[in-house]
């Protein structure tokens, strides 16, 4: 079998085999596959589709040519939640902590941001000292101990979804089906996990910009899922206006600290409660949804969650003080404030504001470029708040000086008669 | 303006602009592009294809990329030959010298086989010490002096297909209309000559399957010629059988140097007067072609056509004793005679010889394969011929030990009640 004789099959519309299928995955992860030619099957892909039986077994060969992580006694009740990435999207930082303090491991490996999207690794990286590169030796250890953990990737997790990822961003075929699908479910199924809760964003500010695609790559997971006894459910929700206060690093981290401490019931926090529920009613299939949804909130409540949450910085290395006095973190030193143009209800695009964000410095473009964590935006008014001309809408932290933003700025947000604020959730597959 | 969103454009089958075209070309020439960009570029390119204006502007991109070769006093009435390449092809060899001697400059970039298709300067470089890498001046001075020069690519005439053609070759993205005619047209443009033959070949053994692919390369080919003053005829030829007596380099040198002598008037001989007169015709409109015809054949029985090869050779430091006498040239240990399994009239598969040629090792499966000079195949019978059960109709001349191949054997004949031999040109445009 001949990597290119894959290449030309996909090119000429055919369906892999089982077969070709492990072997292209099998010699990309062994490195004897030049990047030219993965990246000519990935264009191939991305125009010429896979069916479904193609896209689990691109799914499992990712899985099975790397390292699984099982940790017993807890994985079999352990929970993973994943967000397919937004603007504004700290919900994993709130949720973890609430589920692990409902007595609910939860077990992740995050990634870094991209383009608009941000990254768990690089907010929890804004704390000073946390360490997202954890052994698996660790990784057992602190669940064991905290039932908490969030790491990075480690290289011996579907190796080859790191290599098709790189690839995929740099040759503009990211947001394919089958490849989102595979990308998402082999890094899920690595870790073995007794349930798995799927935030998938739909809107401007998210890979799915239509609820249509946003269903069939909700249908092919769970599909994939099934077939590997995981419990899923897959919960659709909005992203077209970014997500809290705050967009940036340290900015989002402060307001994460925030929503544990229980000063913040906004956005967030509502969000935080009825994506936790959703995801214990898995562990916990015969418990009422809103007796759950109770507990969440008694953690926070209670304090429970942010004690989980301050567990998981200091077993992390992360300098537990700028928890307790969050004044500690320092911002970017400029701010731009953004005054409405206008009298209305404040609707934002969070595209836009990911721009924004991006070049405020809290982004990368590039996988190498450095990220400035003080920098990012801050809303005065959130999605949804009646504003009148002149005031303060949102403030741009960043430390540089930024040019030709004026039409971005005029851009990214709406004033309307009427709001759009509704419920994220738009519903839950 | 980013490669990224050149290769997004083409991937959402948007037309690129002239602009972005030059932007890629000079990008890829300047070597700031990774070859995974370009590879997903090109497989986009070949599964969404260009239109006619985005063909032209790529090839016009790399040609001004690169150098351009121009010989004062020579370039006005010079021509270029040009085959799409074949099994058996070993035609410029023999057209070449007649063209010469007829008083017709020929000045032609000559390129390497690879897989099926022989190359010209594979086939040169079988005469001990042939040098087919002239310097600019080296190319200027044989052409002044006498008429007749096939070199290798200068790396500066158009570098752009250098890069691309070596990354198509390896990512499935070879027989696309478009990226074939930039491929031959760039070349052709970049040197200077009055007028341009191709050979364009259609069947079994060569790129274009069909004749309606190869017209629809043909008119592209020919748009960019005339929009650039160049004449151009491009004779559609049959490539379903190999052609003439032998597949191989040794072999085709000492076919060739037999039909120069006069000593071989059969099917190479035959094909060499039509496309030398076609030619011909390109700088002399004037003539009959049948006249022209007859001064071929006249430059080939008084021994000025063989006088040019031996010219062309002793200038490029071959061996000329070797063509005096062609026992010299010694050829691969092995014969593996293949006899007749029946009667008929002999209809051979030209991509299966070619084949066979190959696993001879007589080609190169990759670039960096080596190449046994003495290797190949020599027909007894040829296309047409009819034979009796048992008759030798072909040898394969080997240094290496074959196996599994009498699958391949068998099907690389066929055996007719009628005879499918026809004249091999379908048509000129």
């Amino acid at each position: 079998m001949r990597f290119l004789d894959i290449i030309e099959k996909k090119r000429d519309k055919f369906e892999l085999s089982h077969e070709e299928i492990y072997f292209a995955i099998k010699s990309i992860v062994e490195g004897v596959v030049p990047d030219y030619q993965i990246s000519a099957l990935l264009m191939a892909i991305y125009l010429n589709k896979l069916t479904v039986d193609e896209t689990y077994d691109l799914t499992m060969a990712m899985v099975e040519t790397g390292e699984t992580e099982y940790i017993s006694g807890i994985s079999e009740h352990s929970i993973d939640k994943h967000s397919t990435g937004g603007v504004g999207d700290k919900l994993t930082l709130v949720i973890a902590p609430i589920l692990s303090a409902l007595g609910v491991p939860i077990i992740k490996m995050s990634g870094r941001g991209l383009g608009i999207t941000g990254g768990t690794l690089d907010k929890l990286e804004s704390i000073p000292q946390f360490n997202v590169y954890l052994s698996k030796n660790k990784i057992e250890k602190q669940a064991r101990e905290i039932g908490i953990v969030i790491s990075a990737q480690t290289k011996e997790l579907a190796p080859a979804d790191k290599i098709l990822y790189e690839l995929r961003d740099v040759t503009a075929t990211v947001d394919n089906i089958s490849l989102i699908a595979s990308s998402i479910m082999s890094k899920k199924l690595a870790i073995k996990n007794k349930a798995l809760s799927i935030d998938l964003k739909v809107g401007k500010g998210a890979f799915m910009k239509n609820i249509e695609q946003a269903r069939e790559l909700a249908s092919i997971m769970k599909y994939i899922a099934y077939k590997n006894g995981r419990e899923i459910n897959i919960v659709l929700s909005d992203m077209n206006n970014p997500i809290g206060r705050s967009v940036g690093n340290t900015l989002e981290i402060i307001e994460v600290v925030d929503v544990l401490k229980g000063d913040l019931k906004e956005d967030v926090y509502q969000m935080a409660v009825d994506f936790s529920a959703h995801a214990v009613k898995l562990i916990r299939p015969n418990e009422n949804i809103n007796d759950i949804k109770a507990q969440c909130r008694e953690v926070i409540d209670d304090g429970s969650a942010l004690n989980k949450f301050e567990q998981m910085v200091s077993y992390q290395g992360g300098d537990i003080s700028f928890i307790k006095d969050i004044n500690k973190f320092s911002l970017a030193k400029n701010q731009i404030e953004i005054k409405a143009c206008g009298d209305g209800f404040i609707d934002y695009d969070a595209n836009l504001i990911g721009q924004l964000s991006l070049l405020s410095g809290a982004g990368r473009e590039k996988k190498e470029d450095k990220i400035d964590f003080g920098a990012g935006i801050y809303f005065n008014k959130v999605w949804g708040d009646f504003v009148n001309e002149g005031d303060v809408i949102y403030n741009i932290y960043t430390n540089k000086n930024l040019s030709d933003i004026d039409d971005l700025i005029k851009s990214s947000y709406n004033l309307l008669d009427i709001s759009t604020k509704k419920n994220r959730i738009i519903e839950v597959i």
